[in-house]
């Protein structure tokens, strides 16, 4: 990796924690220019307007994402342990990058619903592709016969969006030791509820 | 209702509105005299600072969550109909008061959350008040028998919070016109979950 892709980095990974901290709109290229110690001049090299510099960065979070959630995941076998693990690890991914304000996406997705442009369109598809890749581990867990053959893959993931942004609002806004300890307990009645009937 | 009373009603109508488009951090003296073509003076009579407009804001909107939400929903009988016209009118909360930026709590929960002060005070509080209805609700509907009666009333509030953030988020972010469909149908597996073993 070359000295100019290190600063890039080094750049994406603090514009992560300051979207975390004052939402996507925060990160400006004086403001990481400041946090970073580097001239806006420098800044302006790697990134060439504020609106791909958001793009760039939730791209980056997407793909520490992929790194610390997605890939391991995909590691355990197919079927309810790697639907476990994809929501195990999905509970840390805040704190497996230091998001100190939450996660980005939860950040990004109110600040940006109702502004049009790239950095929105963007966001969307990330935030679709997650929700393929909750499907499809849902309907990976019903092709091992360990979820009902009828179960509503996109409706699980829809409600297990919604534990997540439960906990995460408990945890964040409510200070809620139990948070994390909630969203388990609603994951595995998300699971109890779409289990076979039993012969 | 006098006259300055009126106009501070006027004001804080539309600081709910802007709240809901721009965030909490975008209701200040200045932009709310521009909408309301006032003075900033005139604003200034109303609202000592920029902090004691958001807190009312939280407030006013808290009262007219009260007002189309709450009280109407309180007088369904104690109960499953209770609970379910609590649920029926949250879901609608948003274009009940209009708020074309999404909720205004789901707003400022976000944006709040790392900001100590008094407004990030105020709507915690509002916020456990919230909870502790819903928890109500529901033991109300375990006293009549229609749920367990070990049902867990937080954990209860805690599912159901979660089912109406994805609903927000499904429809705000993605436009998905089935969010609230999904949303009923999730609500409707919560319940389903809380009832008593049948004899």
């Amino acid at each position: 990796m070359g000295k100019g892709e290190q600063t890039r980095d080094a750049i994406l990974e603090r514009a992560i924690r300051l979207a975390s901290e004052v939402g996507l709109e925060g990160v400006t290229i004086g403001r990481l220019a400041d946090a970073l110690d580097l001239s806006k001049s420098g800044l302006f090299a790697h990134f060439e307007s504020k609106e791909a510099l958001q793009v760039e960065t939730l791209d980056r979070a997407a793909q520490r994402f992929s790194e610390v959630v997605v890939r391991p995941a995909l590691a355990a076998p197919r079927g309810e342990p790697r639907l476990r693990a994809l929501f195990e690890r999905w509970l840390r991914w805040p704190r497996a990058v230091p998001q100190p304000g939450g996660c980005i996406f939860v950040q990004a997705s109110v600040e940006l619903d109702d502004r049009p442009g790239p950095a929105r369109d963007r966001l969307v598809e990330l935030q679709r592709e997650w929700f393929d890749t909750l499907a499809r581990a849902v309907r990976g867990a019903r092709d091992e016969g360990q979820l009902r053959a009828d179960v509503d893959a996109q409706q699980f993931a829809f409600e297990l969006y919604g534990v997540m942004l439960s906990s995460h609002h408990h945890a964040r806004l409510l200070h809620d030791r139990s948070a994390d300890e909630r969203a388990r307990r609603a994951f595995e009645r998300l699971l109890d509820d779409a289990r076979p009937p039993r012969r």
